[in-house]
């Protein structure tokens, strides 16, 4: 299954895409970060990056793209320029019919470091191990794209789609199913692949 | 020029035409409202809202897209959605080359009837009363999109264009010039016809 992670922002934009194979093997694909240009107005900035996601998108025909689920909590200036490329990932992807799922930063740094409150360079390292990478992907886009994208690789499948059963999973896996039992009636936003 | 407006939101998102000639008479063309499902997930409730803006701005071939910005102050559940529908907007717009503009809320009402802090109804009959319509614009976002489109056909040249004196301008004109001056130097987003 190729899964094509992103970690929206107008600014920078990180794709990231892996190839899960069977017993949750993971392959790195390709990396790259989309930026369009902070002098140009609102429209043509989110242009540029639909331009690049749809680049993105049609040279790897992934299954499924995984993207961050944005928070209104964060209340930074950069929070709706980031919802807005989020935003328009999800219709890229419905514009070619693929699905596409959502997941927290808790969640991917659980599902990849085993701790909802791992640092950048725990995350940035485990992205490295489980994709056999010689270097750290770089920058922090990049890591955290593929992050999303090994995420949905390994979410625990009872707790999205009802059928393996726990004790298969592994330890992160566990913490992490648990943590979206705790999440269970918060509001959600998305497929929920 | 023919001005499209609109006003952003996943459940209903306005779209109001109207055109603009000589001494800023203003002409009705067209007002809908474009919904989503919210029984279907995001992406698709996005797909379903570029697609209805696509066939808008495709028909009316606007000169200029009007829509209202949006701020992250607003901490409602529903802001990031509006957020993201006021970004495909801007996609549209932006990959047929149309000029964006971004108006507050204030700066509608101010526009429209003359005051900030106008009420729903207010804002509903002078919308009725500069576009000679018999019967009030329905339901609000429809009212708000024709809204948005006047308050870009009535913006104070001065006050954006450098242009014509304000001594021509009418009272209400003239308020909204001192408004915008007034909120010089805070942050903005877009292009800001």
């Amino acid at each position: 299954m190729m899964i094509l992670g992103v970690d929206p922002g107008l600014t920078r934009c990180g794709v990231g895409v892996i190839e899960a194979g069977v017993s949750r093997r993971l392959s790195f694909i390709h990396v790259d970060v989309l930026r369009s240009n902070p002098k140009t107005s609102q429209d043509l900035r989110l242009l540029e990056i639909y331009n690049g996601l749809v680049e993105k998108i049609e040279r790897f025909s992934p299954d499924v793209v995984s993207i961050e689920r944005v928070f209104a909590q964060e209340n930074r200036n950069t929070v709706l320029g980031t919802a807005q490329v989020a935003g328009i990932a999800m219709l890229v992807a419905a514009q070619r019919g693929i699905p596409v799922a959502l997941h927290t930063p808790t969640e991917v740094k659980l599902a990849v470091a085993g701790s909802g409150s791992a640092g950048k360079e725990q995350v940035e390292r485990m992205v490295a191990r489980l994709l056999n990478l010689n270097v750290l992907p770089t920058p922090a886009d990049a890591a955290d794209a593929l992050a999303q994208a090994i995420c949905h690789a390994l979410r625990p499948a009872g707790a999205l789609q009802g059928g393996e059963r726990e004790q298969h999973l592994t330890d992160a896996q566990r913490k992490w199913a648990e943590s979206l039992r705790a999440a269970r009636g918060s509001s959600s936003v998305g497929r929920g692949m």
